[in-house]
């Protein structure tokens, strides 16, 4: 780990905008360490019924935030984290955030939020559209359509679909259902990108973001075509003119920190600041994953992978392969699981019984503790539950969000501990098929790195994906990736001359290697696992593809039908 | 309703052993009514894991009892509930019992149940073999692939296999695994026909559960022969000598109370004792079922389905027809659901969290009481959520028991009341299955009358019932359809020259035609169902028979495994 080790030690800060919640962290540049964090939930959270002040009803499926939420959690994050590290104010030498995409902000040439002009401010389009809206699902659909019918949109490096949480049916929308903010709106722009805006002065958009999320190809030219838009709706081409194509590239220096940011922040005028990032292609620098073949997984309510490769091609099955967006002339692929962590915890809220939580009471342990301690006692491959690890759809390999979870195998004999396990066995063979899929295209995967939430949370979890995949799984030391991939990225754009560093390469090297756990894969658990495994792609084979209308007919009698109250 | 009804008031005793607990009730032979019951439980219990007193440890799938536990609950029960009832003991002019079956009693000539004998005492085989003892299967598995390879056995009426329940099995495993206590046993008897033997001094054997359980086929000359018996295992055929063939019908008088057992019981001596019925089909006449046509549901752990006909055709998935079993010269069949109300309380026990345990304490509801509020509130053919109902394998149609439970269309909005609802919603689609197949034989279902616990425990589930049928239920007044059908034998046994009954028919029609309930379809639940059913049938064409193996597996993973603690 090299470092500025005969200069004072530098810091950088992070800053994560998550979907709850902002988190800060001030990161030492000579080890990598976080010396503190601090968290700050958004007041108006996700707004998913009705618009804060006006009372505004909002349909099924939308989910929104206040942009400002964000300034003011900025503001107050950054300012707890810096005084509980200690740090000099004059040793921090930049500042960089990463958000949830695609998440879109509408605005003004001068970057105010529509959503803030008393004018727009009861009309739900005017208000940033997070990640999980997923109201724009028809208009996904159309595209989808439109991709496989004709040759304007060629949707092969998405696995041949696009996703109603990505910016062109969530724009589509907002042309459809209110063309007046539509007109109005100069820009739609991704949240990490406007928060940089506001730090800087200056707008620059995350070329990141654009090829994951808003089809941007660099080798295809750019956008989809102006012919291509105006066929989904006369006129949507105008879209184009509210997207920037001034991109900058992940670690680059966006600008300086504007006096009113630096005052309001406690940081000193002029610092770095870095391109915003995505979330989850963020923890790829925090691992030390910024060459060819170290898988990262991002595991918290969903599992996010994350490769480079020196090739790009397109995978069916795999969410995105975007070029340049990690490292400049290298192909990032995405992929994932829709539902992990969220699902233990469906779990945990209702299916344990009272009996349970008295026991697990009386233990000292929180529930997770003690079914973690009664599943780990289930051999490897002698669970007769088996389950489908679909309760949020499907995302890699079978891109299907109208499929469900289920569970086989119920006795009298089985206990909640027995269907638990079996969530987590089947979370990691769903990863198994994942890291199959893109063996099986070539792609390799050298080692795997993990981070998030829930490696601490379940290290039952972790030995079982280590067991089912056959493969080590070190765990990153940092509970906050995400923010430390962020604090890397501005110590990239304060460069070498301030204190950072060169490269995301380098910064990465030294900063991102810290671990706090590796999970070996145990053989004899892992050959009793191939026959379960069989088992399970039996199932996926059935309810994912041969018979796939039974999930399909059964999710919509839920959107159709009154749910129990 | 005829009776005697400008006679004195005459009443009978019936008694029903089941398999934890014997209770007696008091008839009143004008109105059918129950003036008192008394349970007693079994002071030894179902002996599944070492034998009381010697401690001898038993096998897996092992379950005795005790022959002596029946007589001291016999004389508790009874003595009880006349004190309840105020009636005077020489109104009383006779007694019945049922039992479980196959439930199996080693004895010598003159009765003597082996397990009483110092010597055979710490000899498990020397117990009775309970119905649910399943540790034969291996002999019933040889006595199903020797009829499906000769001509020997015809288990065609049986619906094509011997269960590990019955009969032969158990006799198979004794003379295997205990030649000792084969060759002293003088007799293999019924529990049924072993305690009307104690009442009478009379042995006899009720011609119902040959035919049901001991493969005994009056249309085809009585048991299997010596020379397949042989060619199981050679000189097994000496069964044969220790089964009986002196049968007596239902409702027919065995013989007169002697006058220990009268003195003992508080009853006039020489009153009449009915041969001893079979627990589920006893009910037939507590419902009035003594016709062709009107189908009774025996409604607890599990359900028994019982159907009188003119003709007795094999039908595939049925468990039974045996002819004259309940009414001479009409035959009767038997299908079944392997684990219904059991189902329902593994969900209770095992699924409901600790939030929904304590908001039914707010409410003054019990659990079961509150999801079936909660439950009640999907509407029919909306609920996202679909279930196999094997927790306990499937009976009819499918025979068979390595089946297990399943259950899709989870997701983060899923609540634990869709899955109650979808475990009830399934154990109907069963019932449907069950009734279509008798239908679909040409054998005639014109009404169905349910009794047992299950119709008071959970209304809602008699209401999806009727809804997913699209038939009327009615529900017998007793909620102790076994005792009171046993009473009603033991009025047609004393005859009406006693102030009884000419006939099962007769009595069954005075005596069992009090009704609590009637669940009508609501047509439009019953449309609604239509496309919930057909996917279920799905999943039972997959995991029931197209991809057998999956579940066949689990199930056997689960056997090998060591179980979570």
């Amino acid at each position: 780990m090299s470092a500025t080790v005969e200069s004072p030690t530098r810091y950088t800060v992070g800053v994560d905008f998550g979907t709850e919640s902002a988190r800060a962290v001030v990161v030492d540049l000579a080890t990598g360490r976080e010396l503190a964090e601090s968290t700050s939930v958004y007041p108006s959270g996700v707004i998913s019924e009705a618009l804060p002040g006006s009372g505004v009803l909002l349909g099924a499926d939308w989910a929104l935030q206040d942009a400002d939420d964000y300034l003011g959690c900025l503001t107050e994050t950054v300012t707890r984290a810096l005084a509980a590290s200690g740090v000099p104010r004059e040793s921090v030498i930049g500042i960089a955030i990463d958000a949830t995409a695609c998440t879109i902000v509408p605005t003004l040439a001068d970057s105010t939020p529509l959503s803030r002009l008393v004018d727009y401010r009861d009309d739900p389009h005017a208000w940033v559209k997070l990640w999980k809206h997923h109201a724009a699902q028809p208009q996904a659909d159309r595209i989808n359509v439109l991709a496989a019918t004709s040759d304007d949109f060629d949707l092969a490096p998405y696995g041949g679909r696009v996703s109603s949480e990505w910016l062109l049916p969530k724009t589509l929308q907002v042309y459809e259902e209110a063309p007046r903010i539509f007109e109005r709106a100069d820009r739609f722009i991704e949240a990490q990108d406007w928060i940089t805006w506001q730090l800087t002065g200056v707008e620059s958009h995350s070329a990141q973001a654009a090829g994951f999320k808003a089809n941007f190809r660099v080798e295809a030219g750019g956008y989809a075509s102006a012919r291509a838009l105006d066929s989904l709706a006369p006129g949507f081409s105008a879209v184009l003119d509210r997207l920037s194509t001034d991109f900058s590239a992940a670690g680059a220096r966006v600008g300086s920190l504007v006096p009113s940011w630096a005052d309001a922040l406690g940081l000193p005028i002029g610092i770095a600041v870095a391109t915003g990032s995505m979330d989850a292609q963020v923890s790829m620098v925090a691992c030390d994953a910024t060459a060819p073949g170290r898988m990262v997984l991002v595991m918290g309510t969903s599992i996010c992978n994350l490769l480079l490769a020196e090739t790009g091609i397109p995978v069916e099955g795999l969410a995105g392969v975007v070029r340049d967006a990690i490292v400049p002339g290298v192909w990032a692929y995405e992929a994932g699981q829709a539902g992990v962590g969220d699902m233990f915890g469906w779990f945990v809220r209702n299916s344990v019984p009272a009996s349970y939580t008295e026991r697990a009471r009386e233990l000292g342990l929180d529930v997770f503790g003690y079914l973690e301690s009664l599943a780990g006692s289930v051999e490897p491959g002698r669970n007769p539950v088996l389950a489908l690890d679909w309760w949020s759809g499907n995302r890699s390999p079978l891109a299907d969000s109208a499929l469900s979870g289920a569970v086989i195998g119920y006795s009298l004999a089985t206990r909640p501990e027995n269907v638990y396990r079996a969530l987590l066995e089947a979370a990691a063979f769903g990863q198994r098929a994942i890291i199959d899929t893109f063996q099986g295209a070539g792609i390799a995967v050298d080692d795997i790195v993990a981070c998030g939430g829930l490696p601490q949370k379940s290290p039952l979890f972790m030995q079982l994906l280590a067991d089912i995949t056959g493969r080590e799984i070190q765990v990153s030391h940092s509970s906050q990736a995400g923010a430390l991939g962020a604090a890397i990225h501005a110590a990239v754009a304060a460069g070498p001359e301030a204190g950072g560093f060169a490269s995301l390469g380098e910064a990465g090297n030294a900063l991102g290697g810290n671990r706090s756990d590796v999970y070996s894969p145990d053989p004899t658990a892992t050959a009793a696992y191939e026959s379960s495994y069989a088992d399970y792609q039996e199932l996926v084979t059935y309810f994912g593809s041969q018979n796939v209308g039974v999930m399909h007919r059964l999710k919509r009698r839920a959107s159709d039908g009154i749910a129990a109250s």
